[in-house]
């Protein structure tokens, strides 16, 4: 099972609607965007976060929580989109003690409204004893008011590429827990580029494969130099395809400042876009390597799936 | 674990927001409602699906798709709202062969265009093999464009407490796979009587609980009548208890039609309410018992916990 296959099948389906009963962006995106009342405009992301898949049991609540927030949260930045509200649900299993499903939820509570995007509602259900949980976070934010949202297709031939922070290592290190989603970057990136910021996308299933989606969803090529991508000193030779780094990864017209002043965030260049398709990295040492398969597909696996350290 | 108290706790801590950051309604109702752009309102709902909980094990896909976007859809209608977009996300044992797992989302896209609310977004997940399947569907919808939403707390003493259709055997039957969440009913209720429309929830946990939830919401006591409450010839005696109708159970002030024209759907007064508090039904035989205990909650036990034929 392939998520992206099967979201392409959905949003096949759903193309027809770009445009009709107010879906202004359909699925394929990171979010969706709706057309809400005169001239309102809405972006809808919802993600998982399930035991063993997406954290390891014994994880305290409170990062259990937070990163069930903050991973759609992540979506919103990556279309350059401010939260503004979220609903939650957990399949808690049978065993655990109520004061435990309460703390999980007064943690979801405390991260939303942290995050920008406070709980207005949710729904719990019971799991069998050892099943494991699972979370899902309904993410409502608004576009940028001037931008309006930045998509992934938007990259055309000329444009560098480039990478909010560093990448590798994220579920080692436990980065995948604790990781700030690029809000006020994204926002910024916006506010100073305008229509140069031509298309973005949050990191989540490995620089390589989000890079292929950016290409794809573009129509174009994109060559990614690995000497250029920042890693994190902790991260092992396949920090990309590590997934879980929750950075954004954007193609720009023109020069791009290397910080995000707000939050001191570094902003390197790591490639270009290119006429053709696909993405290919070139290697240190030079060989050409295609990037598409370098990541990890949500539908298989587990954590540290294509993570062999 | 009980729903009732946590959604409550999450209530009290997000009563602040009402009002405030574009919360209209928060959590505690059946949708919270938001305020998007200038003047634009959106309701916003979500609730789980899950395998043994809400469904059996070998119920058709098609069926189990249906069900997981009618449940959100019925709680638009609660509020007199109209569905626009839906977003799922299932969680699906490692054992399902990719075909499966497509067929359930198409027809959760085919149901869900077919409720008005076509699927703009979602995800997917793998769960261990033998986990049961966990679904998540949140509906976005516009509350009604001159009544507004209609909300649980409205009963004042003296008015008629009514229910369409009918109730009882909800799961045996298998209605709770079939059943047509009342959105025409709701939309048309709240074209008639206007503000007379008082409140409104859906009958999901049974009668006697979900009448007990309309007074506490609004404050006053409900006095249902156990003769008047038309059940289904197939209900047994726990009609007032099983939950799973799906029906809309509404307090409103002055005449009430008997019938909604376009659907056909009967409209029946079943009740009184009363200065007071809680929700009691007086039997067949004259006893006067508490409503409130009467249904089950989505915390504990499974399918037809409460339903002991």
């Amino acid at each position: 099972m392939h998520e992206d296959q099967l979201l392409r099948r959905i949003a096949d389906r759903t193309r027809a609607l770009a445009g009709r009963g107010g879906v202004e962006i359909g699925p394929g995106d990171d979010c969706a965007m709706l057309r809400v009342g005169a001239g309102g405009q809405l972006l809808a992301t919802v993600d998982h976060l399930i035991e063993f898949r997406h954290f390891e049991p014994g994880t305290p609540l409170d990062l259990v929580a937070r990163k069930a927030v903050a991973r759609s949260v992540s979506d919103v930045a990556a279309m350059a989109g401010t939260p503004r509200w979220a609903l939650a649900t957990g399949a808690i299993p049978a065993d655990w003690p109520q004061q435990r499903t309460e703390e999980l939820f007064d943690a979801m509570h405390r991260w939303a409204e942290g995050f920008g995007c406070p709980l207005v509602g949710g729904d719990i259900a019971s799991l069998p004893t050892g099943a494991p949980l699972v979370l899902t976070v309904t993410v409502l934010g608004e576009p940028h008011p001037s931008r309006g949202p930045v998509r992934r297709g938007g990259a055309r031939p000329g444009q560098g590429v480039y990478l909010t922070g560093a990448v590798g290592g994220s579920l080692h290190s436990g980065r995948h827990l604790t990781f700030q989603p690029r809000v006020p970057e994204a926002r910024w990136l916006a506010d100073e580029l305008g229509a140069r910021l031509a298309a973005m996308i949050d990191v989540s299933d490995g620089l390589g494969r989000d890079a292929g989606r950016l290409a794809r969803a573009g129509g174009v090529a994109i060559e990614l130099n690995e000497r250029a991508v920042p890693r994190h000193p902790d991260a092992g030779p396949t920090f990309l395809a590590d997934g879980e780094d929750y950075e954004l990864l954007f193609a720009a017209e023109g020069p791009v400042p290397d910080l995000c002043p707000a939050t001191g965030t570094p902003i390197t260049r790591i490639g270009t876009v290119a006429a053709g398709s696909g993405c290919v990295v070139v290697a240190a040492d030079g060989r050409r390597l295609p990037a598409d398969e370098l990541g990890w597909d949500h539908g298989g696996g587990g954590i540290g799936a294509n993570n062999p350290e």
